[in-house]
């Protein structure tokens, strides 16, 4: 087992991770920068060394520092958590020239779906249904219109190379095909240099639904139940659960084979996520695949009783999986609030400022909070809004309601605004509390409600949202 | 179900039996001392009365002033928690008469168990093993003599009606017997008007095991896995563990089937908990009954996944059980360290003031914190000084030493003494991490040991414990 390893990262994941390595008798090494010299993931490691300015791409996004600072620390290896260099393949390389273990998949993999179009061709190989669209590549607009006459309207032209929105079009009709395909191709070339091109089905009415997994070194491949993350906003996941309702064992037993035939036709090694839409009639479709540890992992230990971050530290050290699939229960159900430093009736403007006070109810049975604040804590304004995740686990989803409701309410965060009562809002929605919405849900039918609800007073400065 | 519940107590388990109150969509009133108006269980309960002056027996002892609270917030039943009036037959009858539901034992119940002799009686008659001794009571010295004869010495001379340690005495010698005796009666009727005794044997080198059991008003119960709580500093328990090591699935079932037996032989409703001394030869001997909700309830609940207080006011409120014998399942390995304002160094003497700062670590898999402080609380110089339980579950005792160590090091409590780094020390002690204590190791050979290993500086106002 390694004697000591650095996270390359910050807030509650560096914080969760470190906790984990203290347990296994590990030495952990944190890195920050300077606007982090005073967070808790900075006190809690062993060792701690600065890597730069405030600015992510200074600090978190600063390869250079952070394998110096692994080096000159002699740690055997890198936690990269999520975000930030988690799936930045040349860093990867780097990390593995000078002999440091990568927590996580080889770089090639990474880069392999990280392309989202080589991700779909090689999950398509591998046998994992995907999104109805073009099998490989199209190079014009002929070969489009024969697709869309296949998998209809609308429908999404995406550059192979792209990212970002760049080289992407919605067509909602046949007539926009042609000007559209040539719009987006044009784009693509300009962007990235790269014309080719693919097409996806637009899936509207599906839930977000995902399958976490873990394959060691020598191909012992584990799944875990199900997530369901279809409340979001922006795209950024706002609640998580597991298991989802409506995925019964024999569907998430399926889903589960896809995905272990999945890592092992790519030769995955450590953890990863595949997501999916699942439209109403229960079909599953490949989206993407996480290749590292995810923000909502948390749930899946709630109802497993395991320790991903150490699944992960065993896998990478070269050890067994030391669980079994038939030892993988559900017991029970969990669920994950993303507790933000951002003002909801604001338009989610993201708050920043020290900690005055802070009360965290922790106790009772079922009850987990992550997270890096403490009082007196800054929430720089550089980082990711998250500052907690609030998890519940209970018998059933009535009760894990009632217990993330109450804890919500006992709460208390002075110093910055948070999402919290949105958070509470969103619990008390008919909808949500049925377990009845899907991935447009959030955006297209709580949020405009609630924003008519609100009492103009908390609009504050005129932001306006409320047209 | 009911509407509203009076919770008859403070700290942390008010805290704990309120947030479960509201879990369940029950409405809970709070009762407080004037020394306690800012505590948590008043802040979080949806109704709160002064119910007197700071010391106990102005307030939470005094039992007008605590009915009077029920009658007038209409609560139709009371949760005691323990201490207090938790097993206190008189208020429970006053409690009965006008009407109100009493979370636990009927008076009747309560009063046998509470009598150590009539409790020992009953239990033996149930067929529960009590420790070697008389059967019935003893009258003058020749009976006393016989069952010398029979059980050997030492051996503990005990009024019947006794308590507090009057009427007592050690015999180590059948030469000391009749003097003794003869003294202890005296004794007993001095103080208690009553010369009924009783003798046991004096069990040496054994461990505290208990077994805590609920019935509900139909008759049906169900037993959980055993405590170890052989670790005490003044027959008050300092750190618990579930399951005890050594105890294996045969013998939990055997001692499950001896505790149900006895609470069906004294129609007793409700959970309670019967403590037990096992010597080396794994023999259990009945020491006494507890008839409320223990401080050390979490670790069973940790390794069940249940929530007793919940059973509890569902049993009370007259509903079946909702689990069964087989749904009770050992999964892992608990513990709780008591965490108490108080400087070990100093004799343990207790101390008050305010929370200056307080970090609890609550992140990660496994950790509970059931409390009552906050930063800002006041921690009274009237109460019991437990202000914290820290909870560990984890798939094994290795891992659970681990992670309570990493917690009671993360912890931060600023502005009162704590035990903190007596049970970190106490964890690192090789045969607290083996296993392998009984009840008398913490006093007689751990203390000792940690007392002479502090530095002089640590001493203080020379109370000069080290002769």
């Amino acid at each position: 087992m390694f004697k000591k390893v650095l996270v390359a990262n910050r807030g509650e994941i560096a914080v969760r991770i470190i906790r984990t390595l203290r347990e296994m008798g590990i030495k952990s090494v944190a890195v920050y920068s300077t606007a982090d010299k005073d967070s808790l993931h900075v006190k809690l490691a062993d060792e701690a060394i600065a890597i730069g300015g405030p600015r992510s791409k200074d600090s978190y996004l600063n390869m250079k520092n952070i394998l110096s600072a692994a080096l000159l620390t002699g740690s055997e290896a890198i936690h990269p958590g999520y975000g930030f260099l988690a799936e930045n393949e040349l860093f990867v390389e780097m990390v593995e020239a000078v002999g440091i273990k990568w927590i996580g998949p080889s770089p090639k993999v990474i880069e392999l779906m990280g392309n989202k179009a080589n991700a779909r061709e090689s999950m398509r190989q591998a046998g994992v249904p995907v999104i109805p669209g073009s099998d490989g590549f199209i190079m014009n607009p002929d070969e489009a219109k024969a697709i869309g006459d296949r998998i209809g309207y609308p429908l999404l032209i995406k550059a192979a190379a792209g990212g970002g929105g760049k080289g992407m079009r919605f067509v909602y009709t046949e007539a926009e095909l042609v000007d559209k395909f040539a719009d987006a191709q044009n784009e693509a070339r300009a962007s990235f240099g790269d014309d080719h091109m693919y097409i996806e089905k637009v899936m509207e009415h599906v839930r977000h639904i995902e399958m976490q997994v873990i394959r060691d070194q020598a191909g012992h491949v584990v799944y875990f139940p199900e997530r369901n993350c279809s409340l979001q906003r922006n795209n950024q996941k706002v609640l998580e659960e597991s298991p989802a309702l409506g995925v019964t064992q024999t569907m998430r037993d399926g889903l589960g084979e896809v995905a272990k035939r999945a890592v092992e036709a790519i030769d995955y090694e450590n953890t990863g996520t595949l997501e999916f839409l699942q439209d109403y009639d229960g079909n599953f479709y490949f989206m993407e695949m996480n290749t590292r540890i995810q923000v909502e992992h948390p749930v899946t230990e709630m109802v497993t009783g395991l320790d991903l971050i150490k699944l992960q530290i065993q896998v990478a050290a070269g050890e067994d999986l030391p669980v079994k699939q038939a030892d993988v229960k559900v017991n029970g159900f969990s669920m994950e609030v993303r507790l933000n430093a951002e003002a909801p009736e604001r338009n989610f403007a993201p708050s920043a400022g020290q900690i005055d006070f802070v009360f965290l109810p922790t106790g009772g049975p079922g009850i987990r909070i992550d997270s890096g604040i403490y009082q007196g804590a800054k929430v720089a304004p550089f980082y990711d809004s998250m500052i907690a995740k609030l998890l519940v686990h209970a018998d059933s989803r009535a009760e894990v309601l009632a217990k993330m409701e109450r804890i919500l309410d006992e709460m208390v965060i002075n110093g910055v605004d948070t999402n919290a009562h949105f958070q509470a809002a969103l619990l008390q929605d008919s909808a949500v509390m049925r377990g009845e919405f899907d991935t447009q849900y959030l955006e297209k039918e709580f949020l405009p409600r609630w924003q008519k609800k609100l009492p103009l007073a908390e609009l504050g400065g005129g932001d306006g949202f409320i047209q």
